[in-house]
């Protein structure tokens, strides 16, 4: 890998939603600075960019609510021409359970039966639109599914109505061959006041306890758990362990504030470095997803810039990964600092009477163990510098 | 149940640990401002506070490091003695792997092989001591297992790592017959950078990776999640309703700063409100334990009142809780805002081909069932009147 | 003041804004749920609520950009007739320099200096339009006033540039004899990713450099303050010691996340009472002002609620106010804590080489000093009781 | 500038503070890490780190509370051979006003008057003791100067009596011709619930109602704004621009947590860089402080290396600024968005009837304004690409 291959290719994967190159940079304090785009339109725009895999979008972002079925086809046909033209895929789908009036308390949570069972409906519609374009990821994201008062709805509840809805469409995919894997997408507050299910982590927990565990997985989001303040390189790593990581949505955030679907690497260089490490040692093979935006300033040749930009960042990084990979200085310290004992391992992997009453009966020095070297500076330096290109 | 009733008895299952009513004061600023207490002398002051179930340890609340076998004897004579004077038991205990210096860089996920198996080890002793009081309640709160940068630990092998000494325990609690439940208490930051299995969720989804799923729920911690400006209420229903709240921190804390373990109630009111609601409405079993300590500027008397006011105010919010379940204005707004629709529910509670065909069928007006009302302002603004006492 | 008495009266000083009675519910992720109203609509919906003095506006809530003279003229009228017959009065006005297009850079400070000529233009036709109006407070929000990224705009020259703007505004305002104070009001992020002059503090040190400084105080905003989570009270209490509480804005917030001008009281009950007993206890003459606006769940009549809820709170806590004020328990601990030393301080009161030397001779027992009770749990725990009715 | 000149010398005007690298990495739920070292050792420290300008202390780094005046004489004469040997001096100096118990409620704004004339004693003789080190920045940090609830203190009362401690202070320096600009420290909280004059800016507005304000400054730092997730560059920015940056405190921290003074540069990449390039490009002439400690693995080796990188990482950050202001592309961007219009600039600039009349009557085009290109996508990513060393 040299310094000059940053060019994105389709083998990298990247994709972006229909909504972010088509962001018109409408906010809640202000009016849109871009002229709306036509699916095809947008399309073309990806295609201006170079080098993406695909295009993922919410059913009304392709189809509006309400449109006739001439309407509809002449859409889908103007679609499936631009896709070909710039040669790129649908891999994933999702429904927009947010924008509509109706939703307004939420969609499969909501207090009014009525409601919930719309969602579902308009779900299932959504899978088909999904299912028709080649779609095999299914993205969840319960964008109403909470309160501003907890006065207004049972907590428990609204965990129980999110099961139903998940499980019967879950049954809907198997019976439908659709072959959807579900991507569960957690955010903590925004549009609403506090959203269930605030953090991956969340998610994580719910699965388990869901009809087909195994269909379900989580798409965790940078700015969705910078939001709160967390590291998003541990969530994403533990999504990673538990084999749950179906989907990603890269983008970026200053920490504790309004959502701001930010371009990727755009304000915290460090996190998005850890994280690309992260996916690139553990060889995840799924897609990466821009779920950002351009600046409101910006017009239509600089949001082809930000698109560009996004995946230049992401390849940036992995060759920031691969020279840290490679790095001998670096790489001294990280063997330094991770000290495997095979007695001590043996004893402790596997329960057993024996090895626990040898455990017991070990000595340790915990002074001498405090006294280890871990320079940590050193080594957090050391990551200062690569990333800086100065080594 | 009348407003004069806010006195605490051990049926209401409160308790408090050996380190919250024995806390000195000190800070990364400054000094102690209270004289230490022997653990005898705590469980006095919990007893003098009155109506309260238990006290809880760590291991080293008790017995210090290094402590001579006559010096253990002894203090653990006296605090028989002091709990047998004051009628209180010992309900949970936990392990210290957090103070000594061993533990800088974790204990179950520490980079050193002999310092992940000592952790087990101390661990093991301190499920000995617990049981030895009687304790059922076994929290496992991995307050170093973290970074600060993350060049410095691998976070997939943190999470195994934790999973190894998880099984290895659970299987100890089985061959020694302690009957144990553990219950995995999560914190997102302080003292580490970054803290993994940040938040409770990240612990539901980790549990159902154990040998011993069923064995092992969460402590969710007031302060902890709003350090991260959660909604706690969210997290401890999802964990109730997926049958893993096997304990409960109490306390509070202004959002988005340093962890403050204040006096429960004494912040955050209406969340506070919601929380006692909730563990009244779903008829929470467990134990209720104060995590928290008296300002810094409270002697030993005001100490007390720390501790009696913590209870008081749990005692006030569940008076408020049996208010607000019979409120005729309030109870007629929660029944107008869920509405039921059995037809609808039937066909999504159970997937069949039929009703999904069914559903599909369906012509919903989302315009009308948008309009259908929910005065959500009105309820909310009778529960401030409810809990500022002018209802 | 009886517990009955929370009905408000135009001695009150409370007052609404066009946009907040009017707000549709648009959000960032979701279109209107109630239906527009003009401002004559708008002006009656406040009178329905009952008790306030007054309604504010930007020149654009009132005159669309773009409106003929004629339609202008018709728009006015109808307002006036409105105004009349719900007796209201207009204390403030303000600019919109935030949701049109050509200000997605900024206003004053943006890097256009056409947009910064065209931006204190339509200021001072703003201005005109208030003093049409009789309102005496002019308020300053400097919406767009900030970045996404510091590479955009420099940080230095955008001070300067804001000091330009405002100076000429105040010259124009005494030449015009409008007799308007201004109100600087803070926020330090959204809609930018950054805001300069982010809190109301910034301001205090800003106003010390105009041409014209007593004409400009503050107006602080509760979830300003409350978005980058500090104590609102404080802040306000600094303005008000400075003399430069110029008016205030009243909502609601939970503390680090986008901006949700949520009702009063509706979260942060503690914050908001401290609040009120400040503004009671200093004896604030100016306007409150609610900046807020329904939840939206809302239909119209639950709009009308969360008027009367907003002022309603005020007045619940104002009564608590009085009875802090009045509590013996609670004025001898204040009493308690609060300790003078006539021979002390009246030598630090007033530097003079002899009362230097006396404080340097004096001797100090700090550790008996650390000694002295303070009982804040046991105040800040009568405090709650007082908020919750229970005493 | 070549990139191989990141090695520091005095002219750098780069200092640490006794605390920092005399840090033993004790925290609130853990013991010393490291052993102490005595103030000669600190300074040797320094030395070996190589090419610091000078050492800053607080009254109790160097003299120990109820230290013999024998034991005084013997420290400092340690402490003159170690500046001596090292070639380091003293620039700044601070008093300790909140590590002793008899602070817990705070030093200048206790409610207690004899604390508040012991807090002024004490200041007094640390600028005695700062003086006579030829420290010429006196740094306030009013560490314990707040509230953990308002019922507590008054807020209005706080800000009177620390206005009352600085006059007093003022004029003794004046009277001594101690020769010291006081340089005021904000932290919104921590070690206190929350802390008055929480922001930089609350300190600017502050020292204008001062006796000697022009005596007067601020000392903004890194961690401090960041914990409240406000734009740290900002702030130093209007400092600058009022002529108030008296010193500056660099660390790193990320959003919206406890007080972790970690290494400069080490978190927040992005701002460290635009906040070197404004101390660069604003000619910053002041001493550049890190208020930083080694992490808690660390041992003596990597505290060294600690203050090695905080040294390094800075210049490598003015390297980059250099190589910002002459890369063409970039600049070439910054050209386009800064747009000047002589002729409305001239008639914005100064108020006159005819320039207000002027502007009033200019026509504006605001459509073709907001068409305007503004390319800030593209200009920030060159922003990361520069940053990352790949351009």
């Amino acid at each position: 890998m040299s310094i000059n291959t940053f060019t994105p290719t389709p083998a990298d994967k990247f994709t972006f939603g229909l909504w972010t190159l088509g962001n018109t940079g409408r906010d809640p304090f202000g009016e849109p600075t871009r002229s709306p785009l036509t699916p095809a339109q947008i399309v073309d725009a990806i295609g201006q960019a170079g080098g993406a895999f695909g295009v993922n979008f919410h059913d009304n972002d392709l189809i509006p609510l309400d449109a006739s079925d001439q309407a509809s086809a002449q859409i889908k046909s103007d679609f499936r021409k631009a896709l070909r033209r710039n040669k790129l895929k649908i891999p994933m789908a999702t429904t927009n359970l947010f924008s509509d009036p109706v939703f307004k308390d939420g969609a499969f949570t909501s207090n009014d039966a009525d409601i919930r069972a719309y969602a579902i409906q308009k779900t299932m519609r959504a899978m088909q639109l999904g299912a028709e374009f080649g779609a095999k990821i299914y993205v969840m994201w319960g964008g109403r599914e909470g309160t501003e008062s907890d006065a207004t709805k049972d907590p428990i509840l609204a965990v129980k109505r999110y099961r139903k809805a998940i499980n019967f469409l879950c049954k809907y995919n198997l019976d439908q061959n659709f072959g959807f894997k579900f991507a569960l997408e957690a955010k903590a507050n925004e549009p609403r006041g506090h959203i269930y299910f605030a953090v991956t982590g969340s998610y994580l927990g719910f699965i388990e306890t869901l009809d087909h565990p195994k269909m379900v997985g989580v798409n965790p989001e940078f700015a969705h758990e910078n939001m709160v303040g967390l590291n998003f390189v541990h969530h994403v790593a533990q999504a990673i362990e538990h084999k749950k990581l179906f989907h990603i949505d890269l983008n970026d955030q200053v920490m504790c504030r309004y959502d701001q679907d930010f371009r990727f690497a755009s304000n915290s260089y460090k996190q998005a470095f850890f994280l690309v490490k992260l996916l690139t040692d553990t060889q995840y093979r799924g897609f990466k997803h821009f779920d950002s935006h351009a600046y409101r300033q910006s017009d239509h040749q600089d949001v082809i810039e930000f698109a560009k930009g996004s995946m230049r960042s992401y390849k940036i990084l992995e060759y920031k990964t691969d020279q840290f990979n490679k790095d001998k200085q670096i790489q001294k310290l990280v063997k330094l600092i991770n000290r495997d004992n095979r007695k001590l391992t043996s004893l402790t992997n596997k329960f057993t009477k024996k090895n626990a009453a040898q455990l017991l009966a070990t000595n340790f020095n915990r002074h001498k163990l405090a006294e280890r070297r871990l320079p940590y500076e050193e080594l957090d330096q050391l990551t200062f510098d690569l990333l800086m290109g100065v080594r």
